[in-house]
């Protein structure tokens, strides 16, 4: 039977427009803040529209020699255009982009998995040293 | 590079507490309301408590011959009995299920993720016939 | 300047039809497992599209005496018929109606929160006793 | 009977460190793509521990003139320290901060309501201005 394993996509973020895009520093000090900006469509954009969208952008890490991953957030994009007066013609639209501030103490990887509403999930990774 | 595919565990419900159950009928009508129960623990009974406990449950819906599955919904477990005079001690405690009312026009597969906030993702499915 | 106090409507859900309606016994045992059933629509249906639903209930405990709420959880309505070949024409539709399963140890007030994604926020409340 | 409306609380971020803090500029052009940053704790530090923590920050915007303010987005702030070996000895910790790219089409006013997971629902609201 289908799995969602299975079904989280991977691609290159340059060619395909789903694929996110995790961008934060290589190397951090341990127990000090800093920041990772997550986005869909940083090379391609994605349609920001009432039908077709990125519901969210959940960030995951998974520290070195364990087993599971900490899920460090879920950024919902809720806003694309929708109004009383029909769809796409509201006063607001989300990007899908969110930065947040995040304090490691060992290394590991960030992982990214992306809802687009029509298009599926998608996921993509980047390693992270702590210092 | 370690991906989120290959951290969604799945495990036989009646074995491992943190394999998610669905329950539904095999069999629904085109169009017509039905309800979806999800839910953690069924046979062995997760911790609820502050320190451990189930995140939440998401569902999604894949048609049969389509690429790519649709969320349905997501359901979040947010009290766990925090208080103001420490960990659970608080008035209040979601357990990790949840039933809501879907309608389908094709048949597919059910899916489950569930997220534990130290045991990571879990996921199951189950077949559904729209007649 | 405005606040999301002030926009958070009330009606009687007989009828307005985005008014919560809150189920669940008006009285409990300390500590065993009810369930709580949150909707939308339940006597005027909700409209149920791609430019037009509900997004979610969050639902809230307030303990006798206590100042502040706690969050029980949030419920989020995901699918709306969005579809590769165009709006209200994909396979799955969410309702707005979830039961969720809780345990309380003092009495106090139940409070549901729900979003149209184009008519705003609503509330409404319910007592129950713990005995 | 209690509400939400009226458990929303409002204070000066400088001395109430629960009080959401809303940063972006003032005056932005129509449609073009400008950032919104909303923490809490920016002056007085909120704890960010397993038992005592902010679990989301979302954003609204009301529109100058229209009845019912738009959810922006809604962003949840996971990981506390939680681990297998016991609270706040995990490898990772998500701080009560978040920016997210946003585009509008008139005025309005930017709201942020954010939950602590013991102390309650908090709001703060900022004007801004579409040239």
């Amino acid at each position: 039977m289908a799995t969602i394993a299975e079904k989280l996509q991977q691609a290159d973020w340059k060619k395909e427009k789903h694929a996110p895009v995790i961008e934060c520093p290589d190397e951090v000090k341990a127990g000090e803040v800093f920041h990772i900006t997550a986005s869909i469509g940083k090379e391609i954009a994605h349609p920001n529209t009432t039908e077709h969208h990125i519901n969210y952008i959940t960030l995951f890490f998974l520290a070195d020699g364990e087993k599971n991953p900490h899920q460090i957030g879920q950024y919902e994009f809720t806003a694309h255009g929708e109004s009383t007066t029909g769809p796409n013609q509201g006063p607001v639209y989300t990007q899908p982009e969110v930065t947040t501030a995040v304090k490691l103490t060992v290394s590991g990887t960030l992982l990214a998995v992306s809802l687009c509403n029509i298009h599926g999930l998608w996921e993509s990774s980047k390693a992270i040293r702590v210092v």
